[in-house]
């Protein structure tokens, strides 16, 4: 079995690390804070007699050899970025609970035959840079490094760059790196193990989630002289399609989810009719076929508003991955685990994204979900319980133990 | 006759301090550019051979003694700051056009009996720093000169340091200034008089305004994880408000107005349920009783939905002035002018607030519009022909001299 507390304490100290006033996490992807997040668990790897490298896209892998090192490593892993007013655990959680399982062998001095990997991707949350899970997705060949370095955040600044200046731009090739199953603990981000006071979550899939940027371009003109009839107002125009990216999600229950999270306004002065409003758009179902009935009524209906209201509406797709069910043998190992320590349990699909999702497509997978409070993350507020991180730590210990076999 | 050729030289110099690469100005009230510009118009005005008062609010106020010093002077004015993204004409237009009389007076040497002043009224727009048309505000007792030193920028600068930073802090106590009468020249900010192919709007009248803030808070959330009817969504909220505003505005033609022209979004981040929304409205008539009623309209709308939804709603009106007729004998002097000059002409109620109204009330006022190019101001696009820009500077100059006397 883990160590809770020193899970517990790992984690609060790298929240020090951008910590807000609310009692969040503010450590986006690439910026000084990250750098120092990333020093800090590369210098408790290294005193845990891991080994490091770094791969091009600033993927960081540490290693604990097994007895067979020809074996492909078995790796657990997340992300330590966060979301601008994010919170303690979301991705920190999964990459501490792999430190805490190699400081466990440590102790137990256990060996295995296949090596242990504990990996952060750079970028999942995709606040700073467009496409979520970078690191994982370059590494697993959804999109190219070339794609990857160019992206720019909304000072111009690109992942290229950003990566040198922190000084995590690696020399390993993304992906030239072999993987014999991959596991990843998370807090669920949502309600649903709360409410049904559940301990463990075993995740037999992740919904597939379609991003788009939308441009809806009218004329900006002073909101006095200007009679209603004759407006050609970007904002008004924009609320149509915001409440319809709500009403798709809503017909194709339980797994459809709409939402428009960023807006930006332009001139954004109070009497100045908005001449171009840029906003968001986030449509998801574990299902790919109503996934796709989404895309194709989100579409139908931007079409349909510009014939009606004679604005130049542009639409375009930043970011696609289909549902990804994990590996039978991954989400059964996980389902052992949790029955071997008695830990109360249930199934639950993941409406978040992960880093497993891409893992996945390189090597069996599965992933381990404990209860964060409310159901609330990417929220300052964010919490959860000391000893549901620590069990589903020894549901990861124990997962990752059936597959690197002692 | 005024010198149309020497007015477009003046604006076009004028427009260079802050020009932007669309052709239009950002001058914002305030900022280095704005003393800039207030620089060389006052340069300008002692070369006209006018003496220069401040006030305490960064008023201005440049005046040509006449024969007779013991007279109130007949004023006229208006302000150089634009909107973030502004022209060349909106306000710049108002205070060349003094500043040309007086050249022309100056060129025929013409002596008045009342002394002739040319004010430029600081932060006209409201864009930078609520309330709007803050100089002329105080200076008539509107509000506090203690409300409007108050009174910050998004940066959380105010107007009592940014004043006194760019040396506009002066020592005339705001109103103890005499004023005779009040004219001020304008383009109409709107399409009426370009429609109806028009030279010369006179100006019966403001509309009243009423400007508010709007907080919906909800609870921010992972947009993948969070069940839709589980949401507390502040932006699809915001929305129904976004179009009750327009609606409300629509029940109330012809001179009903209702503009949202700013939001923000916290979060802000494309996989966040906005946690909260903040934005402007904008709610006009000329009607006092009838924008009493779109307000009423508008507080109902918001209780409803705060009963429907359960979120948190908020709002606060941060400006507010009453429709303004003009005064009848100055409404005339412009009326006459324009009949001598041979100009066509209507009459055009003023949608855009105008420090003419707070003038007003100190004195008779009233104002004179010239079309711009379809109607368009508070863009970078907004255009005026100088042949109108002339002929409205031709009837301030007779205006100014029926009231001012030979
Ligand atoms: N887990 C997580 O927050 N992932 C970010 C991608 C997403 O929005 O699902
Ligand atoms: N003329 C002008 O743009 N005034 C600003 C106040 C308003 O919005 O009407």
């Amino acid at each position: 079995r883990i160590n809770g507390d020193r899970l517990w304490a790992a984690l609060m100290e790298l929240a020090q690390i951008g910590a807000t006033a609310k009692g969040g996490v503010k450590r986006l992807a690439l910026t000084d804070l990250d750098k120092q997040g990333r020093d800090l668990v590369v210098g408790w790897g290294k005193a845990a007699g891991m080994s490091v490298t770094v791969d091009q896209i600033g993927n960081v892998f540490m290693r604990r050899d097994g007895t067979n090192n020809a074996l492909p490593p078995v790796m657990t892993g997340s992300h330590i970025d966060t979301q601008p007013t994010g919170g303690k655990f979301d991705g920190n959680y999964g990459v501490l609970a792999g430190l805490e399982v190699v400081r466990t062998l440590n102790d137990l001095k256990i060996k295995t035959e296949a090596p242990i990997e504990v990996a952060f991707w750079t970028n999942e949350e995709g606040s700073r840079f467009v496409p979520v899970m970078m690191g994982s997705g370059v590494f697993c060949g959804a999109f190219s490094l070339e794609t990857a370095y160019a992206a720019n955040d909304t000072e111009g600044k690109t992942v290229g760059e950003e990566l040198e200046r922190i000084g995590y731009k690696g020399t390993q090739v993304p992906g030239d790196h072999p993987i014999g199953a991959y596991f990843e603990t998370h807090i669920e981000q949502g309600p649903v193990l709360e409410d049904a006071d559940k301990v463990i979550g075993v995740v037999p899939a992740v919904m597939g989630l379609s991003w788009y940027d939308c441009v809806v371009s009218g004329m900006e003109a002073h909101a006095g002289p200007t009679p209603m009839g004759l407006r050609k107002d970007a904002l008004q125009v924009s609320t149509k399609i915001m409440q319809e990216v709500v009403a798709i999600a809503n017909r194709y229950p339980p797994y459809g989810r709409g939402t428009v999270g960023m807006v930006q306004v332009f001139p954004n002065s109070r009497n100045v009719i908005p001449g171009e409003v840029k906003f968001s758009i986030d449509l998801r179902n574990v299902n790919d076929e109503l996934l796709n009935t989404m895309h194709e009524e989100m579409l139908a209906f931007i079409d349909k508003t510009r014939g009606e209201t004679g604005l130049k509406i542009s639409i375009e797709r930043v970011s696609y991955y289909p549902p990804c069910p994990f590996h039978p043998e991954c989400v059964d190992a996980v389902r052992n685990a949790t029955a071997e320590l008695g830990y109360s349990t249930m199934d639950v699909v993941s409406g978040a994204g992960h880093d497993a999702i891409y893992a996945a497509r390189l090597a069996p997978a599965g992933m381990i979900f404990v209860p964060c409070k409310d159901g609330i993350s990417h929220n300052e507020i964010e919490d959860a319980k000391s000893e549901h991180l620590e069990a589903g730590c020894n549901v990861l210990l124990h997962a990752m133990l059936e597959r690197a076999r002692i």
